[in-house]
């Protein structure tokens, strides 16, 4: 009898994870001889460690073939993050137990550097608590901060989303600069590296199109040079657009948004740091202004998803469990890039421990030398990663995305486990 | 000699205006026996009025047909209202003044409810100023209340973003709920009526599908009402999603937006009111909540355009061009709603004098009795408008927009006329 599979999702989700899901499972299902059952966990780890497991084999093959296009997490994702094995070795040995239990010998852990990391300690239990398990991990993360790979599955959507909302809006604001609006800021995702304000870079294909300025979270933000460059966008194209990272910092390396306004119950951060550039501006040029927040609809936009990015989602779905069935152990598929334009890419194997808790940076040579845009070298990375569009099916005119059954397995452990 | 046309775009742009556009243009040229050139307004009216006429002819066919996929007023629009012939004389004057010197004899005026007034007054030129001139208002609005047709163009369209987003945020909150973010707030366009509110609802298809709850500019804010139903719906499905209108009053009928915050520079509305109802949540209930506001991207968004929207947008500015030619003045093509499913319509003849200053409210028995959500009524009345897609082309992975030359008409008239 082949020992069963474990896979979760884990971490913020995004429009193609469950490309990864759907690589996972349809690869496993094809090797019948090699892999039994594959069981989600429900709402990530968590559902290992409290025995709520789904069993994947009671949907549909065309079920689980429509999760390629459908957003979101489709078992449940957790931010929840193990402890080393000495800090907390009774979590180890509950999933041990769990797996035991289910005869689990597979872990597929689909997620980003967190995630990484604690697949990185699962492939570690076969070796130290004597329980045999190979740990695969699935990357997975719209930040683009995994190491080792070209891009992380998920980002290729989001920067697809936002530079084509950037484009959109900035037509609509140059329509409407004569006589209203002629400042529109966009605040987009990315805590600690600026990959997805520098997509925004991309709708961008002449000098003088939108967006004008992007602020990164890499450089610091001067607000009297800000507005002196948003007073002259305007004064030369007689509107500016302006694409900020919620991560923006000050001088003091202090996180923007949280030095803003407070609302009407005292709370800091009602408003993100796009209200609070837009208002900026208002407040010492004058200009009318608009912003936006995409907030979740950015890393949730399946509807406008990168194929690039979707084939690369199922991909390294699909090789976490080919590698699996050779035997390894503790490695992520990652993507290579083996040319630009043709973008052409194959899946390599990388070792984990070189992948956790290590965040791939923005080179600085990638951010112009004013700090407000992309170089031609970002604009050569980036491009390749939204090419191709991979609609999903629509019915009555909106998105027709799956919900799965998602039947827990029967429990088979005694008591509680309390996380 | 066929007389010439004058086109020009009024008031907020959206995502199909230039599809308008695109059939007025295609359709005057189809008929090079009844109108010569149409010159287009540069800024809306004001392009009129400052004698700034763009000479379309000189647009290829193509460029003039990539219109159709395009977001955005091409030609520029304003937010100008053209006061009474009493209270203005001297701008109703240089508008005869300019459509004379360049032999303008159709006036066609593609805006919303104050837009299909000034093409009222204009209208009545021909009467009260002795200047042979046919105008004819080509409707266009998000917020989707003009009288006397079935919808507006531009509204389908954000109806199907919306409704799109508010899917896709769902199902992202749904997986995050576990250990995350439990509330999503998203706030929406529409001031005065909540039809774009309402068409969040479509997301919607069974009993606990986001969105959980809609707050209508037409349903005075009850905080405690509010406050008891997310927490039962958190309770009941483990998260929630809201849609809110921008222009939410409270109970003394004062818009919310105006209400809350102040930023760090002391000035009001920093936020809008989705991060300001997001916080409520959280300050109330404790929960972990995500907001976004769509703002311009949501009536810019060519790229998930309704194609009911499109072609009834693309019929409004043929059947424009066409009443015209019947020699019409002061009318407005209109939508018929034949039938609701399948759904079928067809263009009528709308006097403009029944048109200007009118709103078209939301019926109250499109909320539900208790405020917060759609009833079949509404489905059944918003469900046709957003059916069917019409994805723009596709250039290096972005919508590819056309962009015109928009080359001037040479001035024949001395002077500069101040607006």
């Amino acid at each position: 009898m082949p020992r069963n599979a474990f896979y979760a999702q884990s971490g913020g989700v995004t429009a193609v994870i469950n490309a990864s899901a759907c690589g996972v499972i349809e690869t496993a299902r094809a090797h019948p001889d090699k892999i039994g059952t594959v069981f989600a966990g429900r709402n990530g780890i968590i559902g290992a460690l409290t025995e709520d497991l789904i069993d994947t084999s009671l949907e549909s093959a065309a079920d689980i073939a429509a999760l390629r296009t459908t957003p979101s997490g489709a078992f449940g994702s957790c931010r929840y993050k193990l402890k080393s094995l000495d800090e907390h070795r009774a979590q180890y040995e509950r999933l041990i137990e769990v797996f035991k239990a289910h005869d689990i010998g597979y872990f597929f852990y689909n997620g980003g550097g967190d995630s990484a990391d604690t697949c990185n300690k699962v492939s570690q239990l076969s070796a130290t608590l004597g329980y045999p398990l190979q740990a695969i991990h699935v990357p997975k993360t719209v930040d683009n901060d995994l190491p080792l790979t070209d891009t992380c599955p998920g980002f290729g959507s989001v920067a697809k989303y936002v530079a084509t909302s950037m484009r959109e809006a900035g037509f609509d604001v140059a329509s409407m600069a004569r006589t209203s609006t002629k400042v529109f800021v966009m605040e987009v995702m990315g805590r600690h590296a600026g990959w997805i304000t520098a997509a925004c870079g991309l709708a961008a294909e002449k000098e003088g199109d939108p967006p004008h300025i992007l602020l990164f979270p890499e450089i610091p933000f001067d607000e009297e040079s800000f507005i002196a460059r948003v007073k002259a966008t305007v004064e030369k194209y007689d509107y500016c657009t302006v694409g900020v990272s919620e991560g923006l910092l000050d001088k003091e390396g202090k996180l923007m948004a949280e030095t803003g306004s407070r609302d009407a119950f005292g709370h800091a951060q009602l408003g993100g740091i796009g209200p609070q550039i837009a208002a900026l501006i208002n407040a010492k040029l004058g200009y009318k202004y608009h912003w936006a927040v995409a907030d979740y609809l950015q890393r949730a936009a399946r509807h406008i998803a990168s194929k690039t990015d979707v084939d690369q989602a199922y991909a390294v779905g699909k090789a976490a469990v080919e590698m699996a069935i050779a035997g390894k152990n503790a490695v992520m598929p990652a993507i290579r890039r083996l040319s630009d334009n043709p973008y052409k890419w194959d899946i390599v194997e990388a070792p984990l421990a070189q992948v956790a808790n290590v965040e791939k940076k923005m080179p600085r040579d990638f951010i112009t030398a004013d700090g407000y845009g992309i170089t031609d070298a970002c604009r050569r990375y980036l491009a390749p990663l939204i090419e191709g569009e991979d609609a999903p099916p629509y019915k009555n005119g909106l998105p027709d995305y799956v919900r799965l059954k998602n039947i827990a397995v029967a429990k088979k452990l005694p008591g509680e486990f309390k996380i």
